[in-house]
């Protein structure tokens, strides 16, 4: 099938493509009678004909198009949506680029298909990239020229403006929260810990409370997986083939926490008068959870936006001004955490 | 910030733009010497020149974008992730598209912004619309003359594809077990209930089977909001205020049911000992809820991955013809129902 034509309205209106032309851009060098341009107009609303908008950007050079990468850094991973804290964020850009006319270019592609191509080939106006590490690829997306915002990565590259949060220091802030509680034996359950990622800066806080504490970490406190609510239920089972040494976990991700929560309970350990738990994220299902869970929130609709406007804004930059945005965290307290008291050992 | 155009890369070669074109092309009516092209394709390096696609696609009225419109039905709702559904259908959807070559193009458009203009603007190869109504703003994009499956929609009109599930076949096995599992009071809760929506046809399976059990559908047992978390919250303190009549509830959406057990929970009222609960999707929350739901299992991956392969076998069709494709729906038992007996009352 084919879609409407200048030259299909040119036909119907018994007039040339160019004439057509003339009429909808209201070129100010050609005077068209106000027949032929009533007629124009007439056939333009008969076949239901819209001037394509990627023909108009390429004279502008404006597509009014932002790229959204959210890669799929584990290995193996089809969908972008195992962790609801994607669809949130995704769902905040979708929301405030809308509002500023801007449509989004979404791709989950992994880093080896290079997402250089994808973007560049579609002339986006800028793109924003979700968790991404240091590599080739992303030094192809730079000499692009547009605009690019990384969102929770620890790429130092002043070409790239990034958008996160002090990962370390809330990790910190969760650890010590369940120290202050009464807990000394604490276990970390994150994703994979890679140089410049998340996880490492969270691993790196959890390990900092636990020293001002007076406490030394544990190798065999820690459980790397994948952030999802399967590697979550695997966590459990390691944890209790591990001899259930720990009366607390710090995990990096509530859907982590979800899985952990129910693998414990297909075994009758119980959340939190077995095992406390602090999260992070606040995602939606933090709170539907049972119990629900005490996380380090993150306001994951701020990022979203600010992802967005920092895009518009660079776009509109007479030259490149690298911007920095840290958005704040704080502890929220629910159902998943107990006092652990020396008479409970 | 200007990207990279035909213009520099002729420039840093010291040949002119239509020659850069010719090469770029393979153009075969133009000789165009070896050395000339090695020196274009040298700058085109070095300035990581890639084609603009949006230019091709003037010339072979291909795109390679795929419009996914999640319209938000619901008054004042910003964000399409409310419902988790959604984020699994959009991940299926993008993985399938990009295997294909295919990228999307994202929105969350409501109705009264009109879909048409977005989707024609960018002159997409086909529409993929998620639980749309009838309505005008759909006339519109009939008129495009591009492929559209719409998704859980009971539109009828042959100009568009259909993917969907037997909502009326699905309610009514919820409801048949439950009434199998000794249940005779039974409530129905779900978003709004609209001519030609999903919920409509549910409702009437759900009426069916309990007429075919000799039972009265009870106004009184109606709960009716809209299709979030928040919404079950509310529909528990409904139950509650209105004397917690029924044993049971047929709840249309698993987002649903996790707000509903939680407001009962909060009341000290317990599923399923208290009420028994089967929902409808079985997303990911279902089985990670506690206690686990019975649930009307659709496949949200297939419905994804079908709905881009028929855009892309509309797309190289001859002609339209109308496909009409309905998946399997099949009920999985989990913990959210208990027997009833007569003495429980």
């Amino acid at each position: 099938m084919q879609r409407v034509s200048i030259k299909d309205v040119a036909k119907e209106a018994g007039v040339s493509a160019s004439t057509v032309s003339y009429v909808l851009n209201n070129s100010p060098t050609e005077s068209i009678s106000a027949e032929t341009r009533k007629r124009v107009m007439a056939a333009v609303q008969k076949l239901g004909y819209v001037p394509n908008l990627n023909a108009r950007s390429l004279s502008s050079r404006r597509s009014n198009l932002i790229g959204v990468l959210i890669p799929q850094t584990e290995p193996g991973k089809e969908f972008m949506f195992s962790n609801p804290f994607y669809g949130e964020l995704l769902s905040a850009i979708e929301y405030t680029a809308r509002q500023h006319g801007y449509h989004l270019l979404l791709s989950g592609t992994q880093e080896d298909q290079g997402y250089a191509n994808v973007a560049r080939n579609r002339g986006v106006d800028g793109i924003i990239i979700v968790g991404t590490y240091p590599g080739e690829s992303l030094n192809e997306l730079k000499r692009m020229g547009v605009p690019i915002v990384l969102v929770d990565s620890y790429v130092t590259d002043d070409a790239f403006h990034t958008i996160g949060i002090e990962d370390k220091e809330g990790a910190r802030m969760a650890t010590r929260y369940l120290i202050g509680k009464g807990h000394q034996s604490i276990a970390f359950i994150s994703g994979s810990i890679r140089e410049n990622g998340v996880n490492m800066k969270r691993y790196q806080g959890y390990c900092d409370a636990l020293r001002e504490a007076g406490l030394t970490p544990d190798e065999g406190a820690i459980y790397s997986g994948t952030v999802d609510y399967e590697y979550g239920l695997t966590a459990a089972r390691q944890y209790l083939d591990r001899g259930r040494r720990q009366t607390a976990a710090f995990i990096t991700a509530d859907v982590l926490s979800m899985g952990f929560v129910k693998g414990l309970r297909q075994q009758g350990v119980c959340v939190p008068e077995d095992i406390s738990i602090v999260s992070f994220d606040d995602v939606y299902l933090a709170n539907m959870a049972y119990p629900s869970l005490t996380t380090v929130h993150q306001d994951i609709g701020e990022k979203g936006r600010k992802a967005v406007e920092l895009i518009l804004e660079a776009a509109q930059a007479k030259e490149h001004r690298h911007t920095e945005c840290i958005l704040p965290l704080r502890l929220v307290e629910r159902d998943s955490v107990r006092e652990w008291r020396k008479s409970d050992d």
